[in-house]
């Protein structure tokens, strides 16, 4: 990390406080060595993913570990089935009303785990430990919690925020390339939202973060929470505002639903997304920084990411098709009054959501 | 009804708002015909009760029933495998972010119908139309939805306001005379919550609310929701004050527990609780109105209910051991901190809660 990067030192960590309505409170601690503060925070039972509990479980404090129930990796945990049988552990561990639930994993933990936290006794507290970049970054914070149906990928959930988020930097080292990639999407897309600033600091960090320096990670994942806290505490049930947080993601969900789920890490079909965002907004004439899409198509290659459809074809070898690309995009739930709407960039920090495009506009992106 | 009742006329509807934080609000409206209000509340779906639909079905609107998703009977409606399946129904039909259901039913759609609800995109809004005074009475303002697990009843659930209630007294007219009863059940609850006002009416109305007057019912049915709506205002998610709604319910539940879910009805189990909180209450020392007791005896009697065990036992000729029913109550989700929580009556309008009780004088009222 270059020594003019302000904020704090190395080792050091973030602390960063979410307050929602009715007096709730999240604070999320982001850093290598957050997960020492987990002693301070008791759970009565943990919900793990299995892999992330088998490299850094140690991490943990043993009383954390007391009670563990492991989910299956990534999305097959995510099951309406899967779920119904956690909340029966939780049931047989015998929780009571209050007891607080600790989580451990990535998105998928964090998305079933906290469904389950949402609906166990009508809703008992939670504390979350994303163990990915992806997840750290966008899963943290928000409250949004889901399990798939075969017809569609989180269809089914609940908003229900964690009471304490510790974000440790320090697990990432051992993150598939991939999934490191798949974090920095979110990371690109998180930048454009909150904009120039971050995006010049993820830029200047792109080799750093590459490489999962661990104060560099705590530096962008800190500023991703603070934006994306922001737009979160001013809509958290997302009933406007908050829909710029879906850049990119019509066009990312399309893709994941085509090329299969799990074949393209999620971020990175945000990375893609994001260059066909951009794209489409530039083909709408409300781009105003023409200079956008080749500043985002330099930053996405930097950080060996696909910046639009093309690149992750030859890049992937896939085949998607754009009509079936567009029919995914029917089925997707951003979708409002029978028509498509689109969150379009008009620059970094300057993003338009609920907007409808010309059907050929959209198709010449698609075609790209 | 007596013409020395005030309030609103024969045949009138009587409307209820329900204030919540975040600016949410619930309009009820109760009273005979209530149901010809769904003209000018359209749902793109109706989930409802096949029973409740073959009876009344032909008094919601045309355009309410062209989209219908039928649940089974009771409570065999509320399994996660059923939700599961109601959820797919809702995918299966295209159903969008922000579109409303309707709800038609019992106290059983209500809880799967309304949860349904409430995860079916991370929560669209409903039309909820209870069709048993139980359901009119308790289910339809308060936001709880539930499903079962094998191990305990609602261990499942969420929080979910509907967004506009129709109580039509009318249709209570077929309600088995069982049903009628528990309803009944739950309003003497209420009444005892509420205060010596409601207690008096529903003393004078008893003999029209076995009748199944729809007035009378109208009238009751309306100060048992104003009273509900009050507490709930108060504390939406039962943090504190909401407790006192759940008086007679700790024995409720371990009598329907004990003798087998659906044997009795749930409302039959709250007027036997009622009759234990206050016997509970006179041996801990904290009854202060002394003549609660044959009071309450003298009401439930009068609207046939068992004002104790030892009435439920022969009345039904039922098998409940005081131990069974110590030990069903440690299921009970109402438990906290390890240790039994009872809701007890000081006099009709002044409810303690959170209260615990010496065994040796919880012992005493189970071997009555």
């Amino acid at each position: 990390m270059s020594a003019a990067d302000p904020g704090p030192g190395a080792g050091e960590l973030i602390d960063i406080r979410l307050d929602l309505p009715g007096g709730r409170r999240t604070t999320i601690t982001v850093g290598p060595g957050a997960l020492a503060l987990a002693d301070g925070e008791p759970v009565a039972a943990l919900v793990a993913d299995a892999r992330a509990l088998a490299l850094h479980g140690q991490r943990l404090p043993t009383a954390w570990r007391e009670r563990t129930l492991e989910l299956p990796p990534g999305e097959e945990a995510k099951t309406w089935a899967g779920l119904g049988e956690l909340l029966e552990s939780l049931a047989e561990a015998g929780l009571e009303r209050g007891c607080r639930l600790g989580l451990f994993g990535g998105g998928a933990t964090g998305d079933v785990g906290g469904l389950a936290a949402a609906l166990y006794l009508r809703g008992v507290p939670f504390v979350s430990c994303p163990t990915t970049l992806l997840a750290q970054v966008d899963a943290s914070v928000g409250g949004k919690t889901a399990v798939n149906l075969p017809r569609a990928k989180n269809l089914v959930g609940a908003f229900h925020q964690p009471q304490r988020v510790l974000a440790d930097t320090l697990v990432l080292a051992t993150l598939p390339r991939d999934e490191l990639a798949s974090g920095l999407g979110e990371v690109v897309k998180t930048a454009l939202i909150a904009g120039p600033q971050l995006l010049a600091r993820v830029e200047a960090l792109a080799p750093a973060l590459l490489e999962g320096d661990p104060d560099a990670l705590a530096l962008v994942v800190a500023d991703c929470v603070r934006t994306k806290a922001r737009v979160v505490a001013e809509d958290e049930r997302e009933a406007g505002r908050r829909a710029v947080l879906n850049l990119g993601h019509t066009f990312g969900h399309a893709i994941e639903a085509v090329a299969g789920y799990g074949i393209v890490p999620h971020g990175v079909c945000v990375a893609v997304g994001l260059g066909c965002a951009t794209d489409l907004a530039a083909r709408c004439g409300t781009l105003e920084d023409l200079a956008l899409p080749e500043r985002l198509a330099r930053l996405l290659r930097s950080l060996g990411l696909p910046a639009g459809l093309a690149q992750l074809r030859s890049a992937r070898d896939l085949t998607l098709h754009p009509a079936e690309l567009r029919r995914a995009m029917d089925g997707d739930k951003k979708r409002s009054g029978g028509r498509l709407r689109f969150v379009l960039p008009r620059a970094a920090g300057a993003i338009d959501h609920g907007v409808a495009v010309d059907e050929a506009d959209l198709s010449v992106v698609l075609a790209d």
